[in-house]
């Protein structure tokens, strides 16, 4: 390609704004040398960005040999130095994938430093074709086999500063021969120094064998991309029109659908509708598992019975009230279906009697004389518990936990749990244990509503009369 | 997978009705056999198709085997034999080619002849993955992608009897397995009958090859093609929807678009509106070139002087009148642009004066003096043309060609064509041939309007008196 023409096609990928600055990320390698030279010639304003992993001996003395190359240039310069390897073993992350992060937090951090327009990397029509390649060998969907865009406006290293790639439609050999032609000396093997094996196993022997099948194959994958971009682009436009139809609440830690018309939509939506609550609850998620997109399809054609799952990525999936609710573990499915005291302080229940607790839910008591046999019937749900009325104390009392609390859990024998130790296990989220209720007898948790009942308490063949408590919506 | 298992799955796939006849191609294979003994197994209405390619010499005896397989289950058998090398020959088709195309037609005649419900055929999930590694690697989009659906409604081989594909969801070793447990004996040597040499390397090469990237990627494809079908059925629908409120004007041999409602729309729904327009004029095209879709894509971006393009596979693209005009080559890109006369008679043009032709245009003659110099202003398009009044017999006649016209075309020295020869070079559609306005000089044609003059009548240097023949649009 000619020298015009490759800049040409630079300047028209990403349309940049030549008075505001924009961070280039510089490597040292062919892709970057060629990236910053195409800039610079195109008047852009740029601030040369240089990233030491610390993963080579050599990697100051690239620090240094770039930050010549950007003096040269009379171009700004910054640098910032980590040991990835270390950064890896403490963020529990691959040497690849903590480069990386470590790599884009710097150069936004320095974009938003600068005030720049955007964050220009290196990738090329190469990368792309890889990229493409390893999101279709890992198993993808459209959004994976589109690839990288040349222009990403929101992602997880800045909500406002784009990320641009105006090389994305150049392949390497053209920027060799630009790096040739314009006497540009990258450094030395420095070409594969960000990359994987598995990406470098691609490169080397992936695209090599597919092009025994058709030798324009690379050619073949980067169009596709192409295509599927302008695809993915019209699906997402329809989908966030769908989206703002359907959504009945957004906030922090949950959405709400409407049910009746999520469950009118194609499959195909449907995926995209969940795709989307995922992508809102958990900005960072990458690599949306496809299994648990099925799982969430599956929920809303046939709910389970008990109309909650626990979903994917520390998320409920839940349905009350026509409402198809995605929410983090911090909340539950649906809060109304939590009980709360009324306050911080004790109330009496007494037996028989009732006791009304806040946000629509109540505790009744009464007494029932059981005769010992295997008829017993016992409660066929956690809101409703049998207690031996001769172990009990009555009035009995409710009141949310105090420290020291703890519970004898049916079927334990009598071993004691914490209070805080059984919510836990419970997986009740942490904002509603401390005014969850607890049915108290003379000191003793008799009961936790909605679970069963204390192993001391409980019903024996030597029970005569006991004491049915009830946890009862009353809204 | 238990059996009951694979027979559900089967049944669910493509909801096919117990009341009415289904024609199942049976090969005699494990695919096809397991496919019948499922259907057979679910109560379905059945008759035993089977095509003999002629392509081996046990063929005839394979046919044999199948309908005994039919009798013993006493189920309808119909088959049909042809010698599909001499067929490929004959057709200009690949073997594999001419075997699909002369199978398919079988199975659609019965089919039709029948009055069956659907036409089904027992391609596995591994020919799925087989199908779009096929597509990925020629170079695909969306549409290829997706791969083959459960049920195809309309098709090239009939537009209303779906051609139905049940066990699309079950792998080959389950297939075998099947097979086994249920005592179905396929026929040797058929499993790789009617595939190609290229499918048969994907199956047993490229396929093992990208399982050390991932050993699941059978599974991974598979899935990606399930979700892709939805994205794709999605942007169908937007597409026709799209489609309907662009379109002016469908018929047999041209479509018209809104212009700038057209051009108003994304590039991926340029382009799927571009597929379906060509989808329409070309029912039974294939494999759509890209390179052409994205020519059309620029046309509309920027549409040439001309305002049209020979496009692709005999279609014109055009622009008149803020209409965006797809046509095949057997009417031109607008009709309105080609002068006809008003019948099939001779009709005279004086000098100076004028003629109306039919549909909108006329033409005009005047006399001018030429100035035998450098500075003689030759008219700038065809629509227009100088010749020698010299030359000419006023007054002139107008009429269409008769038997043994010629013309000797401006530039190839007096050497004459017959007009019938002028028309076809000129790529002028037959349609509007035998109407076409020639300007006769006693016997001569001295002008085809719309292009150059006679050479016979051109302007010389020794050309004093010119006679200016114009033909100008009225309506």
């Amino acid at each position: 390609m000619p020298v015009g023409q490759l800049i040409e096609k630079v300047q028209s990928a990403c349309s940049l704004d030549k008075t505001r600055l924009i961070v280039v990320g510089v490597s040292g390698g062919p892709d970057s040398l060629c990236l910053l030279d195409v800039l610079c010639r195109l008047g852009y304003r740029l601030l040369v960005a240089h990233f030491d992993h610390g993963l080579r001996s050599e990697s100051a003395e690239d620090a240094q040999k770039v930050e010549r190359i950007a003096e040269e240039r009379r171009l700004p310069y910054v640098s910032s130095r980590l040991n990835v390897a270390e950064f890896a073993r403490a963020s529990k992350q691959s040497i690849e994938e903590a480069a990386r992060t470590a790599r884009y937090r710097f150069l936004f951090a320095e974009a938003r430093r600068a005030a720049a327009q955007a964050v220009a990397v290196a990738h090329t029509a190469d990368d792309q074709v890889e990229t493409v390649l390893m999101h279709f060998l890992r198993g993808t969907g459209l959004d994976g086999l589109r690839g990288m865009p040349y222009v990403q406006p929101s992602h997880e290293w800045d909500q406002t500063i784009p990320l641009v790639r105006p090389l994305l439609g150049i392949w390497r050999d053209e920027i060799l021969e630009y790096c040739h032609e314009n006497a540009l000396q990258p450094l030395t093997d420095l070409t594969n120094a960000d990359t994987t094996y598995h990406r470098n196993r691609l490169r080397h022997e992936l695209i090599p064998y597919l092009a025994q099948f058709n030798p324009r194959i690379k050619a073949a994958i980067w169009r596709m991309s192409q295509n599927l971009t302008a695809d993915h682009a019209d699906l997402e436009q329809i989908s966030v029109l769908t989206w703002k139809s359907l959504c009945l609440c957004e906030e922090q830690e949950r959405v709400e659908l409407s049910y009746p018309r999520l469950s009118g939509q194609s499959k195909g939506m449907q995926r995209r509708i969940l795709r989307h609550g995922l992508r809102i609850l958990r900005p960072g998620l990458r690599n949306i598992d496809f299994e648990a997109i099925e799982r969430g399809v599956a929920f809303i054609s046939s709910p389970p019975r008990s109309q909650k799952m626990d979903w994917v990525a520390g998320m409920w999936l839940s349905l009350q009230s026509n409402r198809l609710i995605i929410s983090t573990h911090r909340v539950l499915p649906a809060d109304e279906e939590v009980p709360q005291t009324q306050d911080a302080g004790e109330a009496l229940l007494q037996v028989p009697g009732s006791l009304d607790l806040a946000n629509g839910w109540k505790l009744t008591a009464e007494l029932l004389n059981v005769t010992p046999s295997a008829n017993t019937q016992y409660p066929s749900d956690n809101n409703e518990a049998l207690l031996d009325a001769d172990h009990l104390v009555s009035p009995l009392t409710v009141r949310p936990r105090l420290p020291g609390d703890r519970i004898a859990p049916l079927g334990m024998g009598g071993h004691t749990l914490k209070i805080s130790d059984f919510f836990i296990n419970a997986k009740l989220p942490e904002g509603y244990r401390h005014r969850y209720p607890l049915v108290i007898s003379a000191g003793q948790v008799a009961w936790i509503p909605g679970y069963p009942p204390s192993h001391l308490f409980r019903i024996t063949p030597q029970t005569t009369t006991a004491v049915r408590l009830r946890l009862i919506r009353t809204a």
